[in-house]
Parts: structure tokens; C-alpha cells; sequence
């Protein structure tokens, strides 16, 4: 495969979707949510042919990796739903007066060209796409070999929906049949890439830390804490910390430790640990949170050092009492992946230095970490969430995907 | 040198550094001011004997590494300057509320730990820490060779202003006596160093591409262009062209290549040839505007390929008579760095177009390029320009060395 001329005509189709207005791509959103409905039956016998390949997959993987028509409905709703969103591209800022007189703004505009490099799931193929053509970028999709097949139908749909309103057909490359070499030669493509975002796991980030030479803004890992203060109202504390645990526990925004202050390990833990073991959390608590925990009848290991380093994406709940506010910073500056932290308070002062001092993408007072998510900020869809801080730090929405550059109104003015 | 240790104390120092508030910021930007003033004898000897050493350098960067009792109360009052700025992590705002009715906010805080790696120029040494202190950064500051002794005074000058008001030490570090595998080491440490600015020649700039592994924002080269449109006012063109060209060459803002609509040709080159031949410029024309200097009673060489992909940063200017707007934007994609460029025209239209299609940090209208500057469009002292578009695209004032957070005010909402 030849990675540079695809990755030209990228560019190409970069150049030609950047002219296009908000209500051209928008109508380009609405034509592939369109023909993925229409192709719906190929896009399941696509992926039938990949689940009948993929002997060799964790069960987890396979389920990740299948389609079925309420799922196929799913990617072209939302596609439709990154179309309902307000085009980014549309933003002028004021910026205000130069000293020689000149007006001052800034004016969104797309990054260019973004790679995204992922594993199994095929719906993302389709929701990249939207996330880019929504916000003017080309985009090359690399996704794994499992869903070769399914990424090629969805890319196959993309593709009749951008030709359908005459939209650029480069806009949206599929880089199918590829090999871990041309991979290499997409990371490595200075000039050519703008963004390179990895969705994977540690394989691909290796890969990436290797051969990246482009931009890259990872979805980092995710050891997300909640601290439970002192002055913590004990109900509201339970409920948050199980939501965070148990919601949805694979996902990067699930609480992987909870800290609780010395003096109230006792009640934070009976009423919270009997509701966990129901739900099946195994537990691996510091000796106070043990004891705690055993004189509420509820079993737990004794945990590790390696236990906070750890990203479960499981049932699974390291516990660790702290005998203040400090304790419980320096155990997330140390512990933590800058992604998400939460202290439950009635103490405005504390909440205020937590909110100050946790450099995390998003922090939360009073609230579940599940909200870490760009659909519950009102963000809006979102590619991941970055860990980063450079260019995007919390969730990658379409805002993310572009940047702004200056546009100057003169009368003349030169500088002397 | 242990690269590694030098960058666990600027996380150190970053960390001290970002629970400091804004008047304990701005106390110690007035301290490092107040200590270059009070040592400039001190700097000055140094300095001397820098020059001193320097025997085989160009005078050009003789004269950038010289110092003088006035170029130091110069570095001072820049120092204030900076100092005077509004704390851009002051910034709050409010994007909304969630669907759950979380309260969504977005706090400013800082990259974190910034390495800038640049040549003699000495002054760059303390307007660079005041940018990354007013920012809340801890800064590793490596310059080059000839200014070793120069940059060592200042830092110790900075030090000292650190001191005097019980600044964090570490947050400026001043990594002299370091080698190139040094500075490969600073590039390749991921995870230690959030940013790295090179400032620099190609030498410089082919070893960030070798070794950097870390996040890095080029200050980028600047082939700045500008176009005088068939709706041109030909008295206004030819100001803005001659202050571009001739108010100070050397700089990446000023304009390299000067693109004429063929039907102004003759009627631009009258009125501008004239005055760039008086104040020395040498041209290098296509056939159509040789013709029309030499009309004009100015003679130009004949323009190469090359001259339109070179950044002469010195009193020399390529010209090019293109066809329409059309072969305007062509020849700017095909030749511009994402720099500067500019449309002299009296069609709104046109300029529209020009605006919105040209890719450049910095687009003007009626404009002279020199204004793409921190200062001249009221954005603050700054870094460099950036031409990358990922996090920055265009001047790198205190602002765009910070990033933004997200902090969500909850009353104790979960997710269901």
C-alpha cells in the first residue's frame, strides 16, 4: 500500500471539505446515515463473515465485535445525532482592537487531516467519520483486522452517502488490507498527518510511542478516584461511589479507587460495602478499610501496592482510607492518569482546593465520575477523552477537532 | 548531566508553582525584574565574556548576542510587561448545564512543565521564564553555547527574584553545561516534559525531528505572502507591501513573496517598485512583473522555483503576477508556510474568500503581515509563532501555554 499517495489524497479531500458550509456537510451526515440504513443487511453479512473468522477472540472481544440490526440502527442514529450539532466550524470570536487600529478575531477552522488507528468495534468506523466530516476534516480510518470486513461495508456506505450530495469522496478514507508496516509509515508522516488519535490497547500505544512522529492525543487510561471527605453526607457518598464503580465498569471513566477520610471509613464502608458485594465487587482494601469493611460483614482482600496502578475496567475496587484532604491529593498525583477525580463534601473550602489541586481532565464535586463523558456535558459526541493537555484535555468533541486561527480586519494599517 | 533528576525537580517545581496565586506570581515577576536591574553589572561582565569567546561567529549573531546596559533594562521592563498581563488562569467558564443538572465549568490551568531549547540570544532566557511563571509553568531553559555565561547571570538573577519572595526554586532551571545527548534526553522524555518549544535554526530544528518524543510547537518558518487583487486601491498596496517587505526583514512575519493580479501588474510595480529599490530590496520577478519593474525603471532578476518556496528573512523579494484569486490561493497553498499572509482589495468578496480559504495562522485584510505579532494584536508578549494548528496556531501568548479543565459542580447526581 502506498500510505503517502492515500495520505495526499486525504489532503485532497481535506482541501475540498473545508470549502464546504455547514449545511453541506450536514446534508452529507444525512445521506450516510441514510445508506448505512439502506445497506444494513450487507453491513450484517460484512460482519457475519468477520465473526465467522474470528475463532481466536475473547468473548468480550467477539460481543464488541458483532452487529445486529438494532445495533446497525444505532451507528446511523448516531450519525445522525453528530449532524443535530451546532456546526463548530461557524464560531468568530472578538478579539478586539489592535493598537494600530486593526480588528482582531479568530475563526474556527479544521485541523486538516486525522488518522485514527483503533481495534475491534466497527461502529466506530462510522462515528469517526461523522465526528470529522462534522467538523471539516478528512479522516483515515485504520481499524483492526477482525472487523476488516465490517469496516469495509460501513466505509462502503460512507462512501455512497458523500457521492449521493456530490460531497468529497476523500474526505473519508477506509485504509483496509493494510499491514503493520504502512501503520508505521501513517505515524510517521510528518506534514502529511495533522492528528493521530490511537483507540487501543497497550499493543497499539506501544506501536504508537515507537512510531508516532505526527501529532498524537491518546484516550488515556483511566484510574479515576473518588474521595470521600469528612464532611461527606454518608448516603449521598455510597450512592455516588457505587454508580461510579457499578454503572458501567469496563469503561474508562468507572472509579478504580476510592479514598475515604480516616473518621469516617467506619459508615462510608457499612453503608457502601454490603450494596458492592451484592453486586459482585471484589474488593482490595488497605488494613483500616478492611476492618472496616469486615465489621459490615463484607469480605476483602488485603490490597497491593500494585493495586493503585491499576486500571481493573472490571468489578473489582481498591479501597484505601487517608487521614486528610492532603493524604488524599498526594495519593491521586501520585496514583492518578490526569483523567478524572471526585470528592464528596458539604465542605466548600475542601471542595475548592480538590476542584484547585487534582490535574485530572475533569473534576467533580458532588458527583458521579461517569460524568466524564461528552454527551453528559453537553459536549456533545466525542472521539475519547484525552489525557494530554496539549490541544484537548477531558472529551474530544467536534470543537476538539478544530483549532482557530487569527483573521485580521485592516484599513490600511501598517506597521511602524 | 542527569536529565531525568533536573525534571523531577521542575515537576517539583511546577506543582509548587501552580498552587501559587496570581499576586504571588506577579510578586515574583516583580522580584526577577527588580534582581536583572540590580545585577545588570554582573550580566554585562558576563556577557563580555561570552563576546569575548565568540571569536568565529557572524556579526548578525554577534549583535544578538551582545548586551548592553540598555538591552538589559530592555529584558527588565519586558519582564514587567509580561508581569502587567492579566492572569490568564483566572479564567473561569461556564459551559452549561448536563442532562443529569450537573453544573459544567472550565477552569484554566497550566501545561505543566515547559522545556524551551534556543540559541544566543540571551534575552530570550528571562522573557521566557516570565512567560512560564505568569503562566503557572515550571520551565527547563536550554540556550545555546555562545550565551552560556550570559544565560547563567540571568538565571541566577531569576533565581534570586525567586528567592526574594519564596518562590519555588525549581520553577525556572536554567540547564547550562549540557551536552547534545543532553538535549536528546530532554526531547525524549516522555511523560516528564509537557511541551518543548525549539527556537532555532534547521540545525536545531533537524534534531527536535530526530529525537522529540514530547510534545513539541515549532516557532515555523514564515514564507508570508501578499496579495494585491484586481480591486486593489494601488497607493494603499503599495504602503502595506513596502512595510511587509522593508520594515524589518529579518523577521518571520515579514512578506517573502508578492503576489500581483495581472491586471494591476503594471499599476502596483510603478508605484512600489521604485521605493523598494531606494531602500535596497533585490527582487526576483516572473516575466510579467520583470516587465513591469523594468517599465518602471527597476531592474530584478528572474525569479527560480526555488525563490518561491524561500524564506529570505533579508531584503529580498519575489514577485509574481498571477491570473486571479483563484491563482492566488493555488500559489499560497502550494508555496506558504501556515504563517502570515494578506489580500490588499477593496472587494469584501474577495477578501471573503481569501479569509476563509487560506490556511495561515494569521489572515489579514488591508493589513500589513508585520502585525502577526503577540503585542501588535493585543495578545501579550509570547513564545513564538506557532504554524502547527494543534493546540496553537499563531502567536503563543501566556494563554496558549495553558490548558483548560473541566470542573462540574454536582449535588450529588449519578448516572443512570
Amino acid at each position: 500500500m502506498d500510505v503517502l499517495e492515500l495520505l495526499d489524497r486525504a489532503r485532497r479531500g481535506a482541501r475540498a471539505l473545508a470549502r464546504l458550509d455547514g449545511a453541506a456537510r450536514d446534508a452529507a451526515l444525512d445521506a450516510i446515515a441514510d445508506a448505512i440504513e439502506a445497506r444494513a443487511e450487507a453491513i450484517l453479512a460484512a460482519n457475519a463473515e468477520d465473526l465467522a473468522a474470528a475463532t481466536d477472540i475473547s468473548d468480550a472481544l467477539r460481543d464488541r465485535l458483532r452487529l445486529d440490526e438494532a445495533r446497525v440502527a444505532g451507528i446511523a442514529r448516531a450519525v445522525r445525532e453528530v449532524r443535530a450539532q451546532p456546526d463548530p466550524l461557524a464560531a468568530r470570536r472578538e478579539i478586539g482592537e489592535g493598537r494600530s487600529g486593526i480588528r482582531v478575531t479568530r475563526r474556527r477552522v479544521p485541523l486538516g487531516v486525522i488518522a485514527i488507528v483503533y481495534e475491534a468495534r466497527p461502529n466506530v468506523t462510522a462515528e469517526c467519520a461523522a465526528l470529522t466530516i462534522k467538523s471539516g476534516n478528512a479522516v483515515v480510518l485504520r481499524g483492526g483486522r477482525e472487523a476488516a470486513n465490517s469496516n469495509r461495508a460501513i466505509g462502503d456506505a460512507v462512501a455512497a452517502g458523500l457521492a449521493a450530495v456530490g460531497a468529497p469522496a476523500d474526505a473519508v478514507i477506509v485504509m483496509d488490507r493494510s499491514s503493520r508496516e504502512d501503520v508505521a509509515a501513517l505515524l510517521g508522516a510528518t506534514g502529511r498527518v495533522d492528528l493521530v488519535i490511537p483507540r487501543g490497547g497497550h499493543g497499539l500505544m506501544a506501536m504508537v510511542d515507537e512510531h508516532a512522529r505526527v501529532p498524537v492525543i491518546r484516550h488515556g487510561q483511566g484510574i479515576c478516584h473518588v474521595y470521600v471527605d469528612a464532611a461527606a453526607e454518608i448516603g449521598m457518598a455510597a450512592d455516588i461511589a457505587f454508580n461510579a464503580k457499578v454503572h458501567r465498569p469496563g469503561v474508562c471513566n468507572a472509579m478504580e479507587t476510592l479514598l475515604v477520610h480516616r473518621d469516617r471509613v467506619e459508615a462510608v464502608l457499612a453503608a457502601l460495602g454490603p450494596r458492592l458485594a451484592v453486586a459482585g465487587v471484589a474488593l482490595r482494601a488497605d488494613p483500616a478499610s478492611r476492618a472496616a469493611l469486615e465489621a459490615a460483614g463484607v469480605s476483602a482482600d488485603a490490597a497491593t501496592d500494585a493495586d493503585w496502578d491499576t486500571e481493573f475496567l472490571d468489578l473489582v475496587l481498591a479501597v484505601r482510607a487517608v487521614d486528610d484532604l492532603d493524604a488524599a491529593l498526594e495519593h491521586i498525583a501520585a496514583h492518578g492518569t490526569n483523567h478524572t477525580a471526585s470528592i464528596v463534601t458539604a465542605d466548600e473550602g475542601a471542595a475548592e482546593r480538590f476542584l484547585g489541586e487534582v490535574d485530572a481532565s475533569c473534576v467533580l464535586w458532588n458527583a458521579s465520575t461517569r460524568f466524564n463523558d461528552g454527551g453528559e456535558l453537553g459536549l456533545g459526541a466525542e472521539m475519547g477523552i484525552s489525557t494530554s493537555r496539549m490541544h484537548a484535555y477531558g472529551p474530544m468533541s467536534v470543537t476538539e477537532l478544530t483549532t482557530e486561527k487569527l483573521v485580521v480586519y485592516g484599513r490600511g494599517e501598517i506597521r511602524s
